[in-house]
């Protein structure tokens, strides 16, 4: 299998969407052309795209639309679960306790931590809160949230890596260092704003969106 | 000036970070090499990357901290504030209000949103929460964050493009349509963790970290 860009898995992403959706109205084949559309990008792309992974397509009926959801299921490891935890119980990590959707996808929040003495041993959405000193390879964590204050994110990236986690999703405003073997993600607030008076600041004419394809 | 890739100009939100911290520290100029190595680029990209915007630098000597600094800013249109309006105060709408960093930039939240009866009037962080329905022209807002449910952003979308808003910043686990001239940028957490399990079920050899840089 050929190396797969960023915005590759992030259109599979979006094609499972639409296949879930359009499953769930009942249809049974789809477009290249259709899931295109919906995704605002040409079909040609979506047939590249899918290409990587083997010819699902049949010339003139399209895609099968349960076929081709396990296919992207599978691609996109969502044919398993996965042991989340959670370090920092401010306003975003309570964000991601309480968002619902993780779990259909296979994302199972089964941990949350805090270093603060009044929050641990706290409530919090299904969990208790446990203090960071106590996570350890034995907690059998996959992926690690980090909404924790700057200052203290990459001691929080290190505890995670020490205890085995392999994927971490940053919120915080600091740029992590981890090793290689682990998959880090970071989503900077502050950023996206910047990325938007950019664009915003632009002349008009050469004003451009930025579409989850590039 | 050629069409500035979203790459580009997320590397040049790190070279303000970093100018910020150097500045701190007392230093007065910079090199290319010192730039590249804080953020884990080459160097080469740091000078193509500011090329772009004329040459600031001076061979053998680097560049100057303060005048970099204040060429940055410009080029993100960080030389002005911007209004935002936030809608949605949930958990995600009060992460965007508690944090502070938006301010020192340049982005000052002066509104909050909310279609709920029982929030509407309520007071957080610094605003009172109004009714969506009160959100109008006259609030001159540049940009919006929406941090509603799924099912409620596209009609949220529709009013803040309706009060003039030119960029948006969506939470909301759904694609959203607006008009070109509009910017929009979404952060899907769904989809973040979804890129997590692809790369953490590619085999160990093909597994490759993904920086800032992409």
């Amino acid at each position: 299998m050929p190396r797969i860009s960023e915005s590759t898995v992030r259109r599979l992403s979006h094609y499972y969407r639409v296949l879930d959706e359009v499953a769930a109205e009942g249809q049974r084949m789809i477009s290249s052309h259709l899931l295109a559309e919906r995704e605002g990008i040409t079909s040609a792309q979506v047939r590249k795209d899918l290409s990587y992974f083997g010819s699902f397509g049949r010339r003139g009926l399209g895609y099968n639309v349960e076929h081709l959801r396990a296919e992207i299921r599978g691609i996109l490891g969502l044919d398993r679960r996965w042991r989340v935890a959670v370090v920092g119980s401010g306003h975003i990590g309570s964000a991601m306790l309480a968002y619902r959707g993780f779990g259909n996808q296979g994302f199972d929040v089964v941990a949350v931590f805090d270093a603060s003495r009044e929050r641990i041993g706290a409530a919090l959405e299904h969990l208790v809160i446990r203090d960071i000193d106590t996570l350890s390879a034995k907690d059998g964590i996959d992926m690690g949230v980090i909404a924790t204050p700057a200052r203290a994110a990459q001691d929080v990236a290190d505890r995670l890596v020490a205890a085995g986690v392999r994927g971490i999703l940053n919120f915080a405003p600091r740029k992590l260092r981890v090793p290689e073997e682990v998959t880090l993600r970071a989503v900077d607030m502050t950023m996206e704003f910047e990325s938007l008076s950019f664009a915003l600041s632009q002349p008009r004419g050469a004003r451009r969106r930025r579409s989850t394809d590039e």
